[in-house]
């Protein structure tokens, strides 16, 4: 097998693992393949959290064929008893020859562990291939197991000159129906969504996906300072579970009780307001991997400065709202433009008449 | 000959007319090809004003071989003595056959005696090949023939929260290298650059093409109601035109006797200052097809509002100026969004770090 081989079968891997990537959460989307004699024998991806991993459904498939062959993973495969047994013990029972892993476990308790006892049991092992490709799959879970923080999405509508909705709020609709399709696919993708009680008491979101087919709806996170959320708000309906985070601990969670799927956490930040980096962290320790912001130009401006954006979602529509209407973001502060808010741009797209541009904070790491 | 002949030997007389894109002015980009037994046997293009026409350079290229030929060519020949004799003459002498026209002179005055006198001559001819290409090669020409006004295009480089200047003003360099080399060519297509007397006391810019080689630098168009421009700025070195704008017809007049190359205009709008319909009347009177607005927030935010600007190129630089920095375009009064100015996106790309955007005024006529 050349490096060339290798690559061609991980790009295999990689788009089995995307089969599972709206459906795994809060595991990562792994996909696997089984090579004998330049051919495939055995194909398969982890789909949800409690059921079988890629390796060992890829083994099912190719049964005998497996001995002697190469299987390629496109995560490390584990070593350790959770809601299923250890993957490696699958793999050395298939008598598989050779196991090549695009990277390695990023939970440092465990990297190595699989690859090790693979290595003893006399399997050749390869790793690094397409390597950056299978983290940018699962950078969510890549950064929640590296650094205890989800990976943070924000997204907004735009107009050409930076507007997001008119002087008395008017904001529907600023994008067309193509960029609001895709960001309910954003939504489907991510762990959970988080906005604030300013969205919240203006246009009563549910923050669910709609528009497109979903076995899971994320989770809902909600930032309300001085609990003032009413009991009737939407996103308490009983299509997700919700997460309430506050800076106050007395008044108002009374009337939020008998609220289903409801958690209510104290996460006191300076100035009387929810602390943004506690909070984030209270969410990984919840197993959301990736949080998708749609919020009110205060609360994403406050998640900017703090440098606590990883990947920011414009969706720019090309009309002109003036000078009156709402900027972007509350941003103050920046005098001079060394001090500017440096990103770079990963991606842009035409969907309908508006630009897709995903950018990617400047020095954000993930592991 | 076929429809799909017809339109590949025309899109070549297209690429040979766009070789003389940037020094034709403030002719129309013109280019021709001679076909016989599907062969090319002459080509040409309009070099420079006063220099033989396209047809002229194709058949003398063509020669004995243009006869019982088709020539393509990508504007209707003229019929009448300029600085050159008629085309039309040059081409019933060649005894072409067939004469392929993309788009018809849109000067109403000539419109059609071109195609009507080979016609007489018996020389079959037909239009509308590739028409829509042809007229957005010379869409300044042909808006300036049509409507007596010039084709305005405004640029901006701002940062993705839509801001273009720091509090202080500082705005060197918002976007990249590449989209700084890019805005100097889109001043090389120009007839003309403008700005206001805002610009010209803060940056006190040349206006000139530089970083590419040029023949021609464009005209120079500077909007300064009051007069108050100092006879020591630098649009007035003698490197091109200048035309100066303004409302008042009195002071200032004398600091600026001497200047060669510059011309005063008055031109009275509303509230003081100087009428932007009638200053670009009278650019179009001066054969400015083309002119390149690069000023301030407040003078694109009156030229937007009154629906002046026919195409806008926004070069986004991928970096967050925050809130307290100028935003792009003065454009107060807008409300609801169905007041909103409607653009639509026509062409985007990545130049370095940044995205180029280039945008047309919804309902904008050039012809």
């Amino acid at each position: 097998m050349t490096r060339l081989d290798d690559e061609r079968f991980m790009s295999m891997a990689l788009d089995l693992a995307k089969r599972g990537q709206y459906t795994v959460h809060p595991n990562p989307a792994v996909g696997c393949v089984v090579v004998k004699d330049d051919e495939i024998v055995g194909q398969g991806w982890h789909e949800r959290a409690g059921g079988p991993h890629a390796e060992v459904q890829a083994l099912a498939d190719a049964g005998e064929r497996a001995q002697g062959a190469t299987l390629y993973v496109t995560l490390e495969p584990c070593n350790h008893t959770g809601r299923t047994p250890p993957c490696t013990d699958a793999v050395i029972r298939s008598r598989v020859s050779r196991v090549v892993v695009a990277c390695e476990d990023p939970n440092p308790l465990v990297r190595r562990r699989g690859l090790n006892s693979l290595h003893e049991a006399g399997i050749e092992v390869a790793t690094g291939i397409c390597g950056e490709d299978a983290i940018e799959l699962n950078r969510g879970f890549f950064k929640r197991m590296s650094t205890g923080m989800p990976y943070v999405i924000l997204k907004v509508a735009t107009s050409l000159d930076g507007r997001i909705a008119m002087p008395d709020g008017e904001s529907k609709w600023i994008s067309g129906e193509e960029s609001r399709l895709d960001s309910h696919r954003l939504r489907a993708l991510s762990s959970a969504v988080l906005t604030g009680i300013g969205t919240i008491q203006k246009d009563d979101p549910a923050l669910t996906v709609r528009h497109l087919e979903t076995i899971r709806q994320p989770d809902r996170v909600i930032l309300d300072s001085r609990l003032s959320i009413s009991a009737k708000a939407r996103v308490f309906d009983d299509s997700a579970q919700a997460y309430l985070f506050t800076a106050t601990n007395i008044e108002g969670r009374k009337q939020l009780d008998g609220i289903s799927n409801l958690e209510i956490i104290s996460c006191q930040g300076e100035g009387g307001q929810v602390g943004l980096t506690s909070m984030l962290k209270e969410c990984a320790k919840r197993q959301m991997n990736t949080i998708l912001v749609e919020a009110g130009p205060r609360l994403t401006g406050n998640f900017l400065r703090q440098r606590l954006v990883d990947e920011l979602v414009v969706y720019l529509a090309p009309d002109l709202l003036g000078s009156d209407a709402l900027a972007m973001f509350h941003l103050p502060g920046i005098t001079r433009l060394t001090d500017k808010i440096p990103m770079h741009i990963t991606h842009s797209e035409c969907l309908g008449p508006d630009l897709k541009i995903v950018l990617a904070r400047t020095n954000s790491k993930i592991c």
